[in-house]
């Protein structure tokens, strides 16, 4: 190996065998026993258990331009937590159980370290709701990415007995829409963000305090995205429908999940947005509906019950709030917003 | 939505909308009986049938930076070709059926034309061997991507019966080594090739043409990734285990799938690498051993079988060649050229 034609070109194979071993162990720390075999193989195997006629139910997702803000801040374990919890509350939308993760971790140069952050918070993430990270692919792409640029890409797998998927198709007049609050942005937004702070022209204004915040610009924007599965599993009885308010925010996610003839009314004096969200419109001079497509302005994640299911949700779950109901649609919006 | 805060931050939902709406056609031309639901959804619901004992096999993958010669050359569907049999040969070394896969393709910003070239050419490629096209993620991230750079990424899940897994554990002393031609380069070596021609300082070069190849440069570099999986899928029961030759080229690759007691011989004169791997090592002096290391030079997957198993996969496959043979491999290295 002479000539070193390879790393001239911008690809350091011995930083990649580094990140490869890091990667390994963390990855390994969170195996469950239906994966077989090892880490770095050409395909990574896993055996369903526990199921009768399980649907397989996958998802991939990014973490949006949240990077840039970690990049600026030099934090990528939470991404790492942020790509999982993104991927695996959209596949509990259907009333899936996450089962195994992959990720691929894309950048212009590699650094073992930040690798290593972002797959330790994947794992930590992985760890705590028994989903196995079974693979992925660090590339390094000179050319591709510029300089330090990277993304991250999650991909899950997780199952439902075929009788229990929720589709929506019992959702009927009448029925409640309950809102989990959200640990903040989660993971969409930041494009605007990032613009009405001028976050990349003036990096320093991510680590100064806010009066509406409490903390500084940063820690508010860097909170990890919330992992609904640990609270909404043993609830998925009482559930018809669920949306996760991700890119879209309420107008575009809520109307997915439902049939047509029906519609969402929420009522806006039942839930205040956190202080994050009123500092943005304010700055950015956002009108409402703009702030409604693009956030989820405190609930992360909305649920559709029967009104006494709804009872029971709360019950188990005291930070569940009923903001709205199901009505028929009409001619108008799928989804309307009561003052 | 009157403010449109979100496209002056470098977000255009439109694009996005007709994006997803070209996407969404491809995507259901490969639908296969698996497949409950449309595209569109939260999850992406998949029923594994005819399997006795399925094995599920994951793998992630991007296509390298084969990506900036296509932007360069103004040609995406091919890369989507490339997408799919790179990760479709990756879990076929285990001995799976493709399933179903997913896309995510991250950008500075929303081209629809080539968003919709990549997914077209993935859903080619994903008909051909009855794998399903169930979902995936387009995410316009300025900032995170430069101008319109972009990154494409691919995750196949495929099956195998838990007794037929490739797993190398009865290959022995005396078997064949087996060689399949590639197409080309596939997707490695690229970052190398770029610098040896100097492709991004002066793209013209990929209009040239070279004697030692008969087609221009860049019609050389751009040929798809060979898919193995038809040629492959009738044969499986004579293959001991399968190497996919990708990055780090034999030396990396070949020692993965059988024991470490073992090492793989290749006799050099049985096969001869095509004009343009010569081309590249000439133009670049590269040393043989790093290009054995990056390259396929050739030969994009390899085999190990028995010596009568052998016989009966040339009869079938007029192009596998016999390249070696694996020995016990005693202190040295786990795979030696033989002139």
């Amino acid at each position: 190996m002479s000539s070193h034609a390879y790393r001239a070109a911008g690809v350091h194979r011995d930083a990649a065998a580094e990140a490869k071993e890091l990667i390994g162990q963390h990855a390994r720390s969170t195996f469950t026993p239906g994966v077989l075999g090892d880490i770095g193989g050409f395909g990574s195997l896993f055996q369903v258990q526990g199921f009768k006629d399980p649907v397989l139910v996958s998802h991939t997702d990014g973490v949006g331009t949240k990077l840039r803000v970690g990049a600026l801040m030099g934090q990528f374990d939470t991404l790492g937590e942020d790509l999982v919890h993104h991927c695996v509350n959209d596949i509990l939308t259907t009333g899936a159980k996450p089962l195994f993760f992959l990720d691929y971790i894309g950048m212009g140069s590699l650094v073992p370290e930040r690798v290593e952050a972002l797959v330790k918070g994947m794992a930590r993430a992985c760890r705590r709701i028994d989903c196995a990270l079974v693979g992925g692919e660090t590339a390094e792409m000179p050319g591709v990415y510029q300089g330090d640029d990277l993304d991250v890409v999650g991909f899950v797998v997780g199952a439902v007995e075929r009788g229990d998927i929720l589709d929506g198709h019992t959702v009927q007049d009448g029925d409640a829409l309950i809102g989990l609050p959200s640990s903040g942005l989660h993971t969409n937004g930041f494009s605007l963000v990032r613009r009405i702070f001028e976050v990349d022209d003036n990096p320093d204004v991510l680590f100064q305090e806010f009066p509406e915040l409490g903390t500084t610009l940063g820690e508010a924007l860097m909170a990890p995205h919330r992992c609904y599965y640990p609270s909404l599993a043993p609830l998925l009885r009482y559930i018809k429908a669920m949306a996760h308010i991700t890119g879209g925010g309420f107008i575009d996610n809520v109307p997915r999940v439902f049939p047509g003839r029906f519609r969402a009314r929420f009522n806006l004096g039942s839930w205040k947005p956190p202080g994050l969200f009123r500092l943005i419109q304010d700055r950015g001079q956002v009108d409402r509906d703009e702030m409604y497509r693009v956030f989820n302005m405190g609930i992360g994640m909305v649920l559709v019950a029967g009104v006494e299911e709804a009872t029971s949700i709360q019950a188990a779950l005291p930070d569940a709030l009923i903001i709205g109901q199901i009505e028929e649609r009409g001619d108008g919006d799928a989804v309307v917003f009561a003052a």
